[in-house]
């Protein structure tokens, strides 16, 4: 009897956020691949595109003007897939196997940068700061307002991952719901934090209680075990390619020295090194297939901040901080800058299968440099 | 106060099956797409291709040769996702967070028919019948083997979804366990038929008991009511945009005369008119855009057959049969033959969202021609 060697055999890992499987088939890389290619990238992109609705002074879809903006800059998106509340009343459901929920909320959009041919891989720790600056304004304000119950930080970047325009840019969906996939993670940091785990040094969460998200990375950069599924690891931060990733090159990003309900939690040098991390993933990105890499990355926190009332509970009390914040960056390559991965057919109808280990990922992944390849030259 | 509408105010659906959300936001389609576009597909394939590996008499990847076949064809996938059993034993868990499942199976190609240039819409309903009967053998040959716990059918078709062969043909992965997705969607019909819903004149599962597709197909095509999402029905079968649709012009194909497990249980009569169905489906479909419309299929039903030892329980008394067939169609194109509708960003850290209302989509089905438009012109 062979034993079991997860380079080599087919298995399946479970997700504790989710509690659903991926199916991991490592032999499968051997497949020649006869499929769509992506068409190549746009290079030498202009520094401002008369045509771009992103560009500082430039007029947008709905006829309004950007400002001469010289950092970030925000605007209400021009096509929001929710508006502002309130709505309507929900309507009586015609039978109970169809049911109808109003949603209310805002879309913003959040521009990186000035220029147009830069991407997060390309800005500098300072330029990245203000973005991190955003993000956080962004949670605080719409989090606040009468009726969010939700914010969703997301960045699509790459033309193969629906973004249309390359300006670096993205945006925040405020809604009147916890979405699915936040909902069911943040159930089962909840079961979690009830549960009884064998004890660890791992950071615990409110009330003392353990946190999955803790216990997990402390599992993962325990140096002892080296489970080479670290990929990058700075004062605050670790980036890895988690144990249950679904895409082929998926990195979870979040904070393990503490536990860190949201972004409105962190301390100004947890925000430093949160920009370093970012610039060192984004830049490993690109590097790995040597192109600007495509990704949807996703920040999951405390649905919104901590309102003014919960002042008087101290936030080690307080049960709503059990979300331990991290950013999940979800990229479609697999092969090359014009080969991906496509969640299809069995995945969408059986459960997601990757063809390559989360070790090999994450190996591949510390492999590559730290300089951008753009910026090797000099 | 304006009153609710669902084709103007955003709003939330929930999946029965699943127990997740879909955000619909109907205003959006009015969004200008600058994004990416599908290639255009190739058009005047030839009716054999000497570099298709799925033709008849060609050599495949791993050097072994088609048969000259003149109907259907199956063969074992040349890189399979899984192995057959058995395989190596479970290693222990690192941690409690870190769980590996060994899987065994198989992955068997179906080919459609020997012509290169043929789709389903495009077959004859006797030559699409020969499918339903390979779909049929595969169920119940790989479904009978000694650890085989799912046997999931499914078509990957375009080169947007991953097709890498445009050659009509279908897969079936058989594994050793229930994937996520099916596992849910059975979870949720046995909790559905233990509970107590209002009475109605809908076909009941085994022991009497409620189903909830026979029961959600009943509602949709009560004429009394006109829900407007039912795109076409014969006399066993109806294909509708669910209520809880995802993808833009989804459809769920089901029986809706009685309560059928599996396509093992279906009598001849209902399978000629679940070949006379796809056919319509699938023309509908290309006629929409009027180009060879991609999507993913589906078929999810009883996980395996019931194996001989079940003979002395009745089919009405075999829990087991609380599975109710039905096929899914997840087709990416939103607007036209090229565009696309991306489930990225918010999709994918949120849940998902949709740009038009499934009863518009159904509308748009309904309005399409049932000749295809490549036959139209004679
Ligand atoms: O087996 P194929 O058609 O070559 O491959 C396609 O379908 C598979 C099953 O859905 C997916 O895992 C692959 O990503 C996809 O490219
Ligand atoms: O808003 P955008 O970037 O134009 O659109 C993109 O992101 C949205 C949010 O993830 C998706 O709903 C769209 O399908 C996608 O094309």
């Amino acid at each position: 009897n062979t034993p079991f060697d997860s380079s080599t055999h087919p298995h399946r890992r479970v997700n504790p956020l989710t509690n659903e499987h991926v199916l991991v088939s490592p032999h499968r890389t051997k497949r020649p691949w006869q499929g769509q290619t992506e068409p190549p990238q746009a290079v030498n992109l202009p520094r401002h595109d008369p045509q771009c609705y992103l560009c500082p002074g430039n007029e947008r879809a709905g006829g309004l003007r950007n400002d001469a903006y010289e950092s970030t800059y925000n605007f209400v998106n021009d096509y929001a897939a929710v508006l502002p509340p309130p709505g309507p009343i929900a309507p009586p459901s015609p039978h109970p196997l169809l049911t109808t929920e109003p949603v209310q909320g805002g879309c913003d959009v959040i521009v990186f940068h000035p220029r147009h041919d830069l991407t997060l891989a390309r800005l500098s720790l300072e330029e990245i700061g203000k973005v991190i600056e955003q993000w956080c304004a962004i949670y605080q304000t719409r989090g606040s307002q009468e009726g969010i119950e939700y914010v969703q930080i997301f960045e699509n970047k790459g033309a193969m991952m629906g973004c249309s325009n390359p300006h670096p840019h993205g945006q925040a969906w405020s809604l009147s719901v916890v979405p699915t996939l936040p909902a069911t993670e943040l159930a089962n940091l909840t079961k979690y934090s009830l549960s009884d785990p064998a004890p660890s040094a791992a950071p615990k969460g409110p009330k003392n209680r353990p946190c999955l998200l803790c216990e997990y990375a402390h599992f993962e950069i325990d140096v002892p075990h080296d489970t080479g599924r670290v990929v990058f690891k700075n004062e605050h931060w670790v980036a890895l390619v988690p144990w249950w990733a679904i895409w082929p090159f998926e990195i979870l990003l979040l904070p393990y020295k503490r536990h860190v309900p949201s972004i409105s939690h962190l301390t100004a040098n947890e925000k430093n090194s949160f920009a370093q991390i970012l610039s060192n993933v984004t830049k490993r990105y690109d590097n790995l297939f040597s192109c600007s890499f495509a990704y949807s990355m996703g920040i999951h926190q405390r649905p919104v901040p901590r309102p003014e009332s919960a002042a008087l509970i101290s936030d080690e009390e307080d049960e709503e901080n059990v979300a331990h914040l991290h950013l999940h960056f979800a990229p479609p390559l697999l092969r090359s800058a014009s080969v991906r991965k496509f969640l299809v057919g069995f995945e969408l109808m059986g459960e997601p299968q990757r063809d390559l280990t989360p070790e090999q990922a994450a190996q591949r992944l510390r492999d590559c440099s730290e300089v951008h390849y753009l910026d090797g030259a000099a």
